[in-house]
């Protein structure tokens, strides 16, 4: 398909959805899509920009111009616009903003353009439909017909006094059903949920996931309305968030991707790894106070990876599920002393069954008793120890206001590791009486 | 406040948005809580109901009689209602939709029942609007008045033939725009996505997530129009699957809450802690073969946390990001050889930091040449090892079809904790020459 063949792909693509012709080009090399770009209407162009992954996005413009640019820009909601300026250089952005024809969408995104990208200012569009409150409803709907073409998904129209303060909102059903007459001041409905410029992302979610919105009005501090998030860039706010919380766990520090470069992939990974390495170091330093007794009874040695491994297991368990907790906010309905009875249920019930099963199979498979009894009594011993500490933890993370999830992480896994060394040495040492 | 002062509970309440009301109840017990819910407009009781956390609500309905429930049931959307339906002991289902007064609510509900709850059919409601293809607009305001009161939002009007197939849809922008004498055929959007009710949720999720929808139509299989999706419903799909995800994770093998009893828990947990013990008694086998050279050299034994727990580290930190990377299919614009040589690339330059500080540190402490080789060798190659073992794992299971996030949990760790020692072991007796 790629002979250049315009007509060909002009009518193959024409009317094909534009998040569908961005996974093709996702496929494709930078000069091809262009190319490919180039063919379609600057409106469908501009949303397969939108659609396509940050990192091909910005590597990807590095091919246009600023004028080209700014014509996408031009087709774009402000806060998609925002969005590619944000992954420009800085020293392009205010030359693609001058080139948009618009001036009013240049206004916008200039106006956007202040705000960090995890506050609810960074996360809304300005365009939306405003009503003042003495409209009727037909000069609102007039209105609607004059900015249809700049505001692509209509939910509500927000009510505003004349100084431009967010009094409610009138859902667009509600609108078609009134009487073209009818003033706005009379069926607007006044209890509108809206967010303040600075409020973090994470609140944003909560607050449309717990009213189920699908949109979200945004005033400033004396309460104007200055614009509104939908529900789609809240989706996004959701899975990065979910992937953050898993990288976290998995001890790496920042955001990083698969298509990162070496350096900075590496640079997310060391810091967790130089910690579980002093946290070895430590187990080594404290496993050599024993050196005269594994000299003796090597068979000790033998156990060490099964007892960090269950503690690491074991509290990464607990932390999970109390982070979980945490999250769900369940936690208030249960109080702190009740989780860490239950806690203590579960790693009763889990620490007997385990040390059951190995106790069989070491004296099944070494007839040493001793030894026996030692594994499995320390093991008995670090899954509760573990799964208090993977309780404990995020617990008072959480209540010094640091994100609890981190606790799941290597962090538990290597304290846990010195803790199970810690007992198993403990256990060994007044069973062998050496 | 819990003195039953009807008045001043009914007047301080009202207004009050039902998510908010939800949070108070989840904090008082159940006797309490029915008895404000009871003092409520059973239009806003039923919706702090749908609020309640899952747990929450069946411990909670278990206090209402079948005719309460019913009540209930016939404010809430459909959709809603199966959920509170699938709360209920078998039993009871039937009884409550027999006594719900709404006949054609019953009937949806009977309906939505046949559905599994994690594909569309168990998803969308039943209420949504239809206009056929040949009303006018004024006809389809009318149809919109006549069901204002069934369907609680609106986004768009499908459309439909005369026999009920999904044509097209229309947004009530439109509506509102469109002259009223106008036809539904002559303005109405072909282009419509659907799903059918057998498609899981997740691909729901993509599908609404890909094409920025906040609601997709369900059709059968002849094409007929049955349902709809709307986007609150898919955005706790989401905050759910990320959840079992970071279970997965975890070592949890099932979809378990804090609130779940000792036992269910108990037994979530402890597949893998088995596994993981396993993994620890093949390590214990594999070390009792050194046991001459541990009883020569206890040093060696020092520092088997430090290499095996690396190896986890390491091992999940490359797992982690090429699950997600599975997920966002980026794969796709990544081959798998450009993939292992720059999961290489990151090895090689932590391992060799790492390295570089283990061999520091243990000649600086123990002054022996020989061990400080051996361990921080043996680091550099475990990092090596784990990274590799990371990164194709994962890409092995997704080729199986297995859900390649299962890799990231304590599968990998496992894993790494022989290879860890293996290559340990070995290169100390290389060094050694035992």
């Amino acid at each position: 398909v790629e002979e250049r063949k315009d007509d060909f792909i002009r009518e193959t693509l024409e009317g094909v959805n534009p998040a569908d012709i961005t996974e093709l080009l996702e496929e494709f090399d930078a000069e091809d899509s262009k190319y490919v770009l180039e063919l379609l209407d600057p409106e469908v162009g501009s949303r397969v920009i939108i659609e396509l992954e940050e990192d091909i996005q910005s590597h990807f413009l590095e091919h246009f111009t600023s004028e080209e640019i700014a014509v996408f820009l031009d087709h774009l909601d402000s806060d998609d616009g925002v969005h590619i300026l944000n992954g420009l250089p800085i020293s392009k952005r205010e030359e693609v903003i001058t080139l948009v024809e618009n001036e009013e969408k240049a206004g916008y995104l200039l106006d956007l353009l202040r705000y960090e990208d995890d506050v609810a200012g960074g996360l809304m569009a300005k365009e939306l439909i405003k009503a003042n409150h003495n409209w009727t409803i037909q000069r609102c709907i007039d209105e609607i017909r004059k900015q249809a073409e700049n505001v692509q998904k209509i939910y509500s129209v927000y009510v505003v006094d004349d100084n431009g303060i967010l009094l409610g909102r009138v859902s667009l059903k509600r609108i078609i059903l009134a009487e073209d007459n009818a003033k706005i001041a009379d069926i607007y409905d006044e209890e509108v949920i809206a967010v303040e410029t600075y409020v973090d992302e994470e609140e944003v979610v909560q607050t449309m996931q717990k009213y189920d919105l699908e949109a979200l009005p945004v005033v400033n501090v004396r309460g104007k309305l200055v614009g509104r998030i939908t529900i789609d860039d809240v989706l996004d706010v959701i899975t990065e968030q979910a992937e953050e919380d898993i990288q976290m766990m998995s001890g790496i520090s920042s955001d990083v991707e698969e298509d990162d470069t070496v350096w900075i992939i590496s640079k997310a990974r060391l810091p967790w790894l130089v910690i579980g390495l002093v946290g070895g170091l430590l187990g080594a330093k404290f496993i050599s106070l024993f050196e005269t007794e594994i000299a003796i009874v090597p068979a000790m040695a033998f156990f060490i990876p099964l007892i960090t491994a269950t503690g690491g297991n074991v509290g990464i368990q607990s932390s999970t599920l109390i982070v979980q907790g945490l999250a769900n906010s369940s936690v208030f309905s249960n109080s702190i002393f009740r989780k860490l009875v239950k806690m203590l249920a579960v790693a009763i019930v889990n620490g007997v069954i385990l040390a059951i099963i190995v106790f069989g199979i070491v004296i099944f498979s070494t007839s040493d008793q001793t030894i026996a009894i030692t594994v499995s009594t320390a093991l008995f011993s670090v899954v509760l120890l573990a799964s208090f500490m993977g309780t404990i933890t995020p617990l008072i993370l959480n209540n010094l206001g640091v994100n609890p999830a981190i606790a799941s992480g290597p962090f538990i896994t290597t304290a846990n590791d010195l803790l199970g060394l810690a007992v198993y040495f403990f256990v060994a040492h007044q069973l062998y009486g050496l």
